[in-house]
């Protein structure tokens, strides 16, 4: 019981897979107790238009949201981008992160977006020191609290540049002092943010990348990080880390995961632009999320990864903004359609019902707040009332399915988003 | 001298290839007398924020924005969507398109579209026959005109479903009977228009495709239509019409056109996303414009053309909206760069002037609305003061440089139109 007690009447909702008129939902403690379809709104009961499920950002790097806007004006790659991005790193301190974040989710939050699993690796001073008392994380913390969104901070292991190359003096803020400190770290902090009241945030894991850990540390997390955590990495988001693994390891960045038994339902796969057959079996199998972050991946030129394959092999998916260069739920899942068309050549690669579920459904599972695999997107007795009241008579709505929104709307559209049963509107 | 008096005075406004601030803009019958930066506001002017040049929407079928979010239930591809636009097309009237065309132009118009190359092929009625007294060109030019948009009418000329193959019953309202009574029709339509005190309203014309004529109508209407008219054509948007084009003529498309001298500096070729390099070339030498429409081509599941080999190769570029599946003129701009990113992996394929170029004076261009073909994007004194007004501290546009707006601005964050000196505001 951790959210608000209200009572909602919605025109038009997206329950439990199917569209239903006339919709009752009651909240308590930020729960959804009931959802009755077909019933006249009655006097105590706040009164909504269309209602969905709002939208999981899966893969967020706060910050990056500084570089919007400011990087393209002088070509470059994907490697260009991320000096300047460590530049940005480098200004951050805790107040002025909380600051940042705070209008970054706030941004999130007016777009549809009800969650953030935030891939957080600035916990230590640029010197490399840690903050005292978690100062980063907190601010965090802090920011999501204040601009009501739900949290899953994902701290996120990171302690070297490459294969046997020692940090970067511009990545000692990102870094612990071994694989065991990253532990001890992440132990404290879920301890001190389960205790601290902040009911919106929780704690996950994430490893940075293969590049960013040993393999040796890869068997160290496996053991040392509880079963029940969101684990993230950043997987094959470009050729070269693919390369420079390979020639390392002989194995791909998924093959080395697989090895060291960090595959499974509770681990989500970033990108994973550029994959083998054998890459797409293994994360299959494993039941894992793949968080595919369209607008970053046009952004940054990383490619178009085989989705349809993946969600064929028996992965999960989600999406996320990562760097921000787009905070637009409708636009991430529209293009996760409309990429895999330019791919493949042919149009409806993916139901309407795979693009919500993709982006509700998939990514609260892969930050560890799902219920059942195989549930519809919906609303849903029993879990948090996070949702979406989006207006369907816009310019660019109308006329439409409701189905078929997340192909036509954008941010702009949203009316009202509600976390936890609490209800703010955008401006 | 056609639009209105006005003087206005912007914070910040794109001149001439470079943002200026405090910007004077004195208008005389629609047209800019003046342009002074580094000025002081005067009583008697209209205080702008942000202002830019408007975009030119190059390519509309405004019909089809009836189908936006209702076609994607089910699969299928670019022909199984080409039925469903049939329907659509057979339940028109001059009346009931007046009013479609004039949200969808409204659309355009408070999205930042200053004018739109509207594409038309729904000159007869369902059974045939000529609509009396160019009912359903008027009815566009009337809807135009109360949205206040400017409108270039490109008159089609489709005679034929394929080649050799007669046109299916529900083609009958695409087709004049043959190509001579099409030229006679366009002209005495444009006779008619240059009559009526339409004053946003131009004509130019379209080649369906090389599907839709013959060589010998080519030749026809090479000789027949005026040179200074624009004439633009659905060039290679699916491999099966290129492969068509071959096993009939031994040439693609490009080179059919080439062939019967067709491609000039008046030519617009839509899409042109399946090309070989002797059609780049032809295209480039002709001075031709490309006319992406990047947002459609995605939804259709097209591919991504080689717009940077075109451009390499002396070919101009242009935007449109086709299908509507998005009314945005920033989104549209910005895909053309990132749809370019995601095909070659890599990075800025276009420096920031050339998107604006190909927003801005490429539409212009194409439309025959431009002044000269090497002129930086921005306010030019002796042209039409068509300009947009956005605003710069949105969630989305906040810190950007103004330079980058079309990589991160959306629809949304359009405060106001201009369109011949007149300023109208969303909503």
């Amino acid at each position: 019981m951790t959210g608000a007690d209200a009572n909602y009447w919605c025109r038009r909702a997206l329950v439990d897979g199917a569209f239903g008129e006339q919709v009752r939902v009651r909240v308590v403690g930020g729960d959804v107790t009931e959802v009755s379809v077909g019933v006249p709104a009655e006097p105590d009961e706040t009164v909504l238009g269309t209602v969905v499920p709002g939208f999981a950002n899966a893969h967020s790097h706060a910050f990056h949201r500084t570089l919007r806007g400011r990087t393209h004006a002088d070509g470059g790659d994907f490697w260009r981008w991320r000096r300047r991005m460590y530049d940005a790193a480098t200004r951050l301190t805790p107040d002025g992160y909380r600051d940042l974040a705070e209008e970054v989710f706030t941004e999130m939050r007016d777009a549809g977006y009800t969650v953030v699993g935030e891939f957080h690796y600035i916990h230590h001073t640029p010197q490399g020191e840690p903050y005292p008392g978690h100062a980063m994380e907190l601010a965090l913390a802090d920011a999501a609290t204040s601009a009501g969104l739900r949290l899953v901070l994902l701290d996120t292991c990171y302690l070297r540049a490459g294969v046997g190359q020692p940090l970067g003096v511009e990545q000692l803020q990102f870094a612990d002092a071994d694989v065991h400190r990253w532990l001890e770290r992440w132990h404290a902090l879920r301890d001190t943010l389960a205790g601290s009241g902040r009911e919106l945030v929780t704690v996950g894991a994430a490893i940075h990348s293969v590049r960013a850990v040993s393999p040796d540390d890869l068997a160290v997390i496996a053991e040392g990080l509880p079963d029940d955590v969101p684990l993230h990495a950043h997987v094959s988001e470009q050729p070269d880390e693919v390369t420079a693994c390979l020639e390392a390891y002989g194995v791909t960045p998924v093959g080395l995961l697989s090895a060291h038994g960090l595959l499974s339902p509770r681990f989500s796969a970033v990108h994973a632009t550029h994959l083998t057959d054998d890459d797409i079996s293994l994360l299959g199998a494993a039941g894992a999320t793949i968080v595919m972050c369209p607008t970053t991946e046009a952004d940054l030129g990383d490619g178009i990864g085989p989705a349809p394959d993946l969600l064929a092999a028996g992965a999960h998916l989600a999406v996320g903004s990562d760097q921000h260069v787009v905070i637009d739920p409708w636009e991430e899942v529209g293009r996760l359609e409309f990429d895999q068309r330019l791919r493949l050549g042919r149009r409806g690669v993916f139901p309407p019902e795979v693009l919500w579920t993709a982006g509700t459904v998939g990514g609260h599972r892969s930050l560890g707040l799902a219920g059942d695999d195989g549930r519809s997107p919906g609303l849903q007795v029993g879990e948090p009332f996070d949702a979406v009241e989006v207006d369907t008579d816009t310019p660019r709505t109308r006329g439409a399915d409701p189905w078929q929104l997340p192909l036509v709307a954008r941010a702009a559209d949203v009316t009202a988003t509600i976390v936890g049963g609490r209800l703010t509107r955008p401006g």
